[in-house]
């Protein structure tokens, strides 16, 4: 119901694959992907297969990762979203959504590590059906 | 959905009176109860109806506050809840629920009304069906 | 420098009364605009007079709540942002902007108060220029 | 054993006599002091009895409000505290206590009321002795 | 004064030494309890020996994980909680203490360290004796 | 903007190289200082390269952690602060600056890394100059 994967989104192939590893490391199971179509492809294909979403900002032509976190969103409206992005920070107080948190380069792998980590563990429970107990 | 009302329960009627006026005058719909039989009846008789609830601990004789709160919880696990206590608040650690505000008496009544305006302006909207939008 | 005025946009003229008496009677100097374009208008001819933006999302035709929010955020990325809202509050997690609050119709006047008073409180002063001291 | 009291310190006697004026209405017993002396002489006859500090930063001569902060806090390390400040409040990262809210002049008195309310009701109860129950 | 042991307890053997073994490596000293009743009997022993709970909900016969952080909270109304649950954790908000973690499985252990480390970093020292300081 | 290195002050050389290797080894680049007057000198010769300070309290004859904190405030009021002390830690709510994180000996290095990537990752990014964007 929460999802299992996190999915990354980053068109610089490096810093992908360092997030990557370091979250599967950390005992996490990751889509990655190197475009925001494709992200958004793999979303739409099983949404509830996803616990969160770290993205880039800028992911050369197509959309932005202000534009696939609010797609996201639109279908999961508490999923954990996580910015990365060198120049973009700026931008985060009109673009990211709400209970986001940014990143910004360089920073070290640990931070994402804990950001995900907050995040997921303040995902409150939804609440149950009515019962007597 | 969010409910209309909030839940007033304390079994000393002047201290009840003085909430209940102060939240009807600051715009709030109130259902007072000055027992924890009462309040869980009317809970209840419609528990889409309410909206948070504000207890005392020492109720007389029957439930407790703290045993309110969480019947109440079974049914709506993101209720809004306010404990109010001259000498419990000590247990709140023990009894009290998540994301729980303990008031100590003696208290000014503006401290209830944020607490219950904060509470409530807290509340994360539930996520709609997936969409395309 | 963090401004002087409210800016408070809602199309319904009742409910902007209301909120504009109730902020005013509070303390607060506030701007009323009952329509997206006049709130972007007051907006930027003077950006650095306004502390705060409390926003109804469905404002007839032009601009949506959520982009009046953007748009003003592009000029003061730390603005204190208040939704307001009857049916639209399961968007905000995809719409809303970070930090901002979402305040579900029906709501008590108060709660608009205490969530513009929390907001404000919490904003952090800008760092002074390095010195010695 | 939270105290009783709300200890407010300004040297402005329109402005302390606002703030006065306005918790008492909303329901606070109120020691007000012009001058960071005064405040100090309070506080050291029965430190017990108060339960907040609200305190303008330039108190004239004698120690500013930074420095009664820190005084109350060597007696009561949890106690609330608000600053007022019309131009000091970009020393409030250097010289601010933990858990502190500044409050820029020109403000509504409400939100002196609110970060108070706020401050009160996030105070956690102290441990009790332990027990079996 | 702070304790200097994690108790951890869950019965299935596997998650426990996972667990165990994580946070070791992390630099804790762990006590693993594979039920509710030895837990209770290695707490009871030596409270103050104790800095946090990490508990599983179902726990077999006997109590459960929600009764055992209530006794504990007994003794220590501030110990940091942290609940693992596959299926339990809709029912956090009736049953769970506040200021707790929930964090539901599967979950990657990683996100036990930084729940823990982030509430061990919360904890507020106590108020000293008063002093003129 | 945000700088690069990590400052850290601690005159016990053991505990000072934990912290820096398990600082490094996470991807952070440290600046060590085993002195306040060291530390201070380091960060006035280019604050604008320092993203954060963690700080021993007692620091030998000089300055302590408490006053070194406040020196680094003064040139960058936003900059994430980390305290760790054996024993003065119930002097935080008196000396700390606001923000600010204090970590009581003993201590496991990991909740430094996770009180730093959290003080990293809340840090709001700075207004952009007004756009039409």
């Amino acid at each position: 119901m929460n999802g299992s994967s996190v999915l990354v989104v980053e068109d610089e192939a490096l810093i992908l694959l360092d997030i990557q590893s370091a979250l599967e490391e950390a005992g996490f199971l990751v889509v990655a992907a190197n475009s925001a179509a494709l992200a958004i492809e793999a979303f739409d294909a099983d949404p509830q297969s996803f616990k969160a979403l770290i993205s880039d900002i800028r992911l050369g032509s197509g959309k932005t990762g202000w534009e696939v976190a609010r797609h996201l969103r639109q279908a999961n409206s508490a999923l954990p979203v996580i910015y990365i992005s060198g120049d973009s920070d700026i931008h985060w107080g009109a673009e990211g959504v709400p209970g986001s948190v940014m990143i910004a380069k360089p920073f070290a792998v640990v931070q994402v590590i804990t950001a995900l980590s907050t995040l997921l563990n303040q995902h409150v429970p939804a609440s149950p059906p009515p019962s007597q107990n």
